[in-house]
């Protein structure tokens, strides 16, 4: 069977359930607290827990240089790495960047896309520490980050719990809006497409706001990457429930409400990459983070109930809401 | 500039550049020990040294189903990172694999390959934690391998002092003949055909080894992996010190001397993928390793001097060699 017709996440299950069967997801010191199937893998080192992740840009896949400058691709590169570890409600240490290219590829064009991995790498106080580079057809840059917990704490994929409330930083669709104003070269009024543009190639980790999801004892997180459904399915899956989502209750910027008046909702539900931190957790502690926070914190509907995976989007009536394609997959 | 035009090594110099410009190479909580020019990262955790490393294979640059099975493939993506940390005196634990491919590609084969990475991550002790699987035109496996260090000290590229005495684990110039043998589809021997492939296929990291040097004191060693001469030079630089190599101390396979009997030197020199061990040292320390190994440790020759970077390499009356093309380098 061709991978185009297993799909990304039938992949990933095949892969990790032979990686389960061998053992070798339990190996290593430490044994591993978290292996495949959530942002970042967790194994604990002395007294404090270790965090790992790695995500792959590929042009023409995840980035053109017809939309975005070299610089901005560097940013993202490191961002959407950044963001792993921060849905795991830790802190991002050390990184290292495997870049493949052909060897016509201007120099400036690597220089500049590494002086926006320096740049977020110097925000973030995380140390550019190691690489490789390799000849190859198409330009691709893997990061690898490492990371520590600071509160003791992981924030997984796997505890949601019915009664659970689920909420979201942020607004969601922004990015989305904003590929697709770049994709269609779309024409808004210079704020609109500044903020549109900004969602989709400077998106900002949501670090400080995972560290305190952990302090303020939410178990429960996954970044907005593939879209908002996609990714609260990947936690209904791993927490083996049920959810309801308030589609009149979705966090929209009012750029993408303005840009996409018919589509906003759409893009909410499954645009992808905002890079928000999705959480679930009893609704008193959600409403102590939503004091503590200052970026905005939505509740946006509810775990129901105990079959996995199965989420239903409604509207203020309660009425379905039919909500399209699911959210960004491979293949 | 093109990158063709600055080379692999130069385009590295000029990012590490960057990066040490910026200061992004000093930040992390245990202020890295080691950063870009070395086998693995290093940084201390708790009372312990963690190393991380990175490696890319690309499909048609560095490997070719043609020549090798998805299985041989999936065992040397992750040997080649093992041997990383081994050149570090370190004991792999942890690795994250990034896929890239296309979206026809047989799900059978990325079976196959992970096969090969569950047998190596399986007899070396290593957890697969994590990873990323991501569409792209070409196949390509980055792999991320974190290790700690078991002896408190780790081996550097830069601390061969003159008067220290050059060795090499194993045989040299073995894995450069098998690719050789596998491109130009040369028959030899079945014993001799078979030792070629499995010594460019199948590399066996030093692991056991490189922690054995450093627990008897020796400071600086590399892995080769671009070729001898090349990796020889990496130390040169790194320490700022001249070496000479004495051509008739090469050691070489019988098989490669018999199927490429003109041109073993060659190979030994510049053949590359070996993952042997080259390390430097006192000659009594390299002495002591030599009589506490079981695998053969080979003197080849001295660090000479200050000259940073220069390589002579001599034959037994001490006339100097011509050597040809200097190792494996991208671009």
């Amino acid at each position: 069977m061709k991978v185009s017709g297993l799909g990304e996440f039938g992949l990933i299950d095949l892969l990790a359930k032979m990686i389960a069967d061998s053992g070798v997801d339990k190996l290593g010191p430490g044994r591993p607290l978290i292996g495949i199937g959530d942002d970042a893998a967790a194994w604990r080192c002395a007294s404090s827990i270790q965090l790992a992740t790695v995500d792959t840009m590929v042009q023409g896949v995840h980035f053109s240089t017809d939309t975005a400058s070299c610089r901005e691709i560097g940013w993202k590169s490191l961002a959407i790495n950044l963001s792993d570890i921060a849905a795991m409600g830790g802190k991002p240490e050390y990184t290292l960047v495997a870049l493949a290219l052909p060897g016509d590829t201007d120099t400036a064009d690597i220089t500049a896309l590494y002086e926006g991995m320096i740049e977020i790498a110097r925000e973030y106080g995380v140390a550019i520490v190691g690489g490789n580079i390799s000849a190859a057809r198409e330009v691709s840059v893997t990061i690898t980050v490492i990371g520590g917990n600071v509160n003791g704490e992981v924030l997984r994929r796997s505890t949601a719990r019915p009664g659970d409330v689920i909420a979201v930083t942020g607004y969601l669709g922004s990015a989305g809006a904003g590929l697709e104003m770049l994709l269609k070269k779309l024409e808004f009024k210079p704020e609109i497409a500044g903020y549109l543009r900004n969602a989709f190639l400077h998106p900002v980790p949501r670090i400080a706001e995972g560290q305190f999801l952990v302090k303020k004892g939410v178990t429960t997180a996954i970044d907005v990457s593939d879209g908002l459904l996609s990714d609260l399915r990947h936690i209904c899956e791993a927490s083996r429930v049920s959810a309801r989502v308030d589609a009149d209750k979705l966090p929209m910027h009012e750029a993408v409400r303005e840009a996409f008046p018919e589509r906003a909702v759409e893009l909410a539900l499954s645009g992808g990459e905002d890079y928000e931190l999705l959480f679930t957790g009893k609704r008193n502690i959600v409403q102590e983070v939503q004091k503590g926070l200052a970026c905005p914190v939505t509740i946006i509907g509810e775990i129901t109930g105990r079959i996995a995976g199965d989420i239903e989007v409604v509207d203020a009536a309660g009425k379905p809401v039919k909500t399209g394609r699911a959210g960004w997959a491979h293949f």
